[in-house]
């Protein structure tokens, strides 16, 4: 007999990822068939008509073909010619070799400058070690593989935000460890708060669950906050307090658009407070920023305050899948080390960069703006990230699901269910990119208005 | 206080990967110290001087940079640029954008087209759903994810070959299942026999260990032994009978250098005998063949024999992490449609494909006499795949781990200890590729020789 569904195990059955779950299995069905879909689900801002940026794109197409190099056509810039002539023979053996499990190592070096030159102001002097660099198939496989130690027995549980991104709860239900939500507060703009994280514990450990580690999503996903460096110091004297673990999950690093606000890393906060007894594991990825090239699975996760025979335990298990895609690996460098000012490439950089941000602000105005002119919508201000998640008023019986799967069917729009993420009991949420161009997020809008006033 | 070894679970700790063990970190700590190092520890031809294909290259660099395909030099020949051109029309929004969580469809729809084409002789018309299709990050992912399913409890068991690859075992363990090791024959050139799978079957029956699947070589690694028809049907009334799945690992099914021999899958087989009750996994990947693309971690599963709602289960857990890098599977397209005759690319193509698979029939047949020319040494036909696995007869109270060391300090040839591989007590062999390019080939048959004559 094949194998049947029967013979999974209960971690397999049970772990749900909603960004990609059956609501987008619809859309794709019904954009088969014909029906215009606006992928609103997920943050891929190249499927939403975000161009890669020129410098990215040139220096990759070089290293995939070094006799591109030698074209007679003006094509690269010369300062492009130079890096990708580094890249190849700092790499050794071009894109085609399997690099050292944890990644090339003029990439960790290029990832170790940007952290110290990143974490070092307000009288800070970042540090940071090439060899805790780990380069991984985008943040994801970063994530999982933290999971994948941090989570020993049955018992070990992860506190997780909510809402969070399904990534957390599905990976954690899938290694069969056990989640333990920590609520952010949705009228303060998704503000963490210490009350809520020893309230989550506590409640946890009457369960019996022990909490191995906190995962903090900063700018936040879906929540949009951002969070200031109170906070993360407030985060790591409750890890060091409870002896867990920090997970940062820090992607959304660029996407800051709060006037005034800026990214602190968890990793400056640290070395502010002189703290070496928590540990940290970073996550970062070319996927989204300014860069926003999800399809080439690149990122790092970068750690701290680990003994070398832990590191010697991740570095183990990373070399299992040998090493990171190589691609991903040079374009994480070319985002760690971009052109400088003087370099002929830089202007052109420039321009598409602050283009791309400038136009991602102006998105998350618009439809902060356009979902709280809806009556029965309510919309936290999006400070950072790629998200909005307002609160929606549903008729009497229904639920978010219902309300999404409706939406879809009626409109198109293809969001994500509240409940896909976490939210409190008794309210309704569902989870939009701010990615689709301007134009159509007037349409999103008006069609969210219509439907909101119509379905029952 | 930090993260300790100590937290992390057993199945962590006893995880052991030895293509990348302890004998290759010392190998990198020499290399660092300045002395010369041939590393023949792991199948990686373009670290070992294989150049990439023009075809691939070319294709690839213009699906990055699109603006290339309108340059005045002549760089790119007209059906490169056809391809690029369909590639990029095919994936919608190019390479930088997640796509399906299964691969993108035309690339899925291609490979469906080559196993048809691959697997139709002898009478059989095979037939490939890229619905059935997954493309994955290399074959190693691809391994995982089918043990993640395979995997429900504690006292489920994998039957693997010994000797196997270590990704196996590794894997196994770290999922918390049971290795079942089934010999293979060496004095047989490594065959494979049906006792030998009822002996080992049985005897994990009787510990209490659920077989829930076959794990398969063809061509082998590390053996270099190539299945005939009759084998592979054996295999699957094996499995038939006592239901269980196979997983067939058949990434090295373009490196055959056996005269006469060809390489036949296990879906061919499958569909020739009618056979709709046996689970099959296959595997295939972009690194090994005439590729050797191993950077760019490229690949496929393709699965048959599973009921619709197992293959839910399975794109619900790819969908976690998105989905393989599109370099990767821009890359396996490349593999499964490659230049036709009469297209303008296809001559140069030929000529390097077959450039590289007679240099590699030539390494084989080098290093398999040059192995056997050592007093001591026995080396059985490398028939197929990239390495030799010579048995060889040690010093009283030494193991191969010693051996490969000591070869190591002493000559800088990294080689990898059969204990990592597994093999029958009492015999000793170490795993060697056999890519080093046919000059260093030499000189490591006669370190091999004079080591082996003085290491007591």
């Amino acid at each position: 007999m094949p194998l049947q569904k029967s013979d999974l195990s209960d971690a397999v059955i049970n772990t749900y990822y909603a960004v990609r779950g059956p609501i987008v299995a619809r859309a794709q069905q019904l954009e088969q068939a014909g029906k215009e879909i606006i992928y609103c689900n997920i943050g891929n801002p190249q499927a939403l008509k975000q161009k890669p940026l020129t410098y990215v794109r040139n220096t990759l197409a070089a290293c995939e073909q070094p006799g591109l190099l030698n074209i007679s056509d003006n094509f690269f810039m010369e300062d492009i010619k130079e890096k990708a002539r580094h890249i190849l023979e700092q790499s050794k053996h071009g894109l085609g070799a399997y690099s050292e499990s944890k990644g090339i190592r003029f990439v960790r070096n290029a990832i170790s400058d940007f952290i110290k030159s990143r974490d070092s102001f307000d009288g800070v002097e970042q540090t940071a070690d090439p060899e805790h660099i780990y380069l991984t198939d985008g943040a994801s496989k970063g994530v999982q593989a933290a999971l994948t130690l941090l989570i020993a027995e049955k018992n070990d549980g992860i506190l997780i935000p909510i809402p969070q991104y399904p990534l957390y709860s599905a990976t954690i239900t899938l290694y069969n460890g056990q989640q333990i939500g920590y609520y952010l507060d949705e009228e303060t703009g998704w503000s963490l708060d210490e009350r809520m994280l020893e309230d989550a514990i506590q409640e946890a450990l009457a369960k019996g669950i022990r909490a191995r580690a906190i995962v903090v999503i900063n700018p936040g996903n879906p929540t949009g906050g951002v969070l200031t460096e109170d906070n993360i110091r407030m985060v790591i004297r409750f890890a060091k307090r409870h002896n867990i673990t920090i997970l940062a999950d820090e992607v959304y690093q660029e996407n800051i658009y709060k006037p005034g606000a800026r990214f602190i890393s968890f990793a400056h906060v640290m070395t502010s407070m002189r703290e070496q007894e928590v540990s940290l594991f970073s996550f970062h990825s070319v996927s989204k920023g300014f860069f926003g090239e999800c399809g080439h699975r690149g990122g790092y996760m970068e750690v701290r305050n680990l003994p070398c025979e832990v590191i010697d335990q991740i570095t183990k298990l990373q070399s299992i899948s040998l090493c990171a895609n190589l691609p991903g690996q040079i374009l994480t460098y070319l985002m760690v080390s971009p052109p400088k000012p003087g370099d002929p490439s830089f202007q052109q950089f420039a321009n598409e960069r602050n283009a791309i941000l400038t136009e991602l602000a102006k998105r998350a105005k618009m439809l902060q703006e356009g979902l709280n002119s809806i009556p029965g919508y309510r919309c936290q201000p999006i400070d950072g990230a790629m998200y909005a998640f307002p609160s929606i008023t549903l008729p009497p019986g229904k639920s978010d699901d219902d309300y999404c799967m409706a939406l879809l069917e009626q409109t198109g729009v293809c969001v994500v269910a509240g409940s896909g993420f976490g939210q409190k009991p008794g309210t309704a949420h569902f989870r939009t990119t701010i990615l689709p161009p301007t134009e159509q997020i007037d349409r999103v809008v008006d069609a969210l208005e219509k439907f909101h006033r119509t379905w029952k």
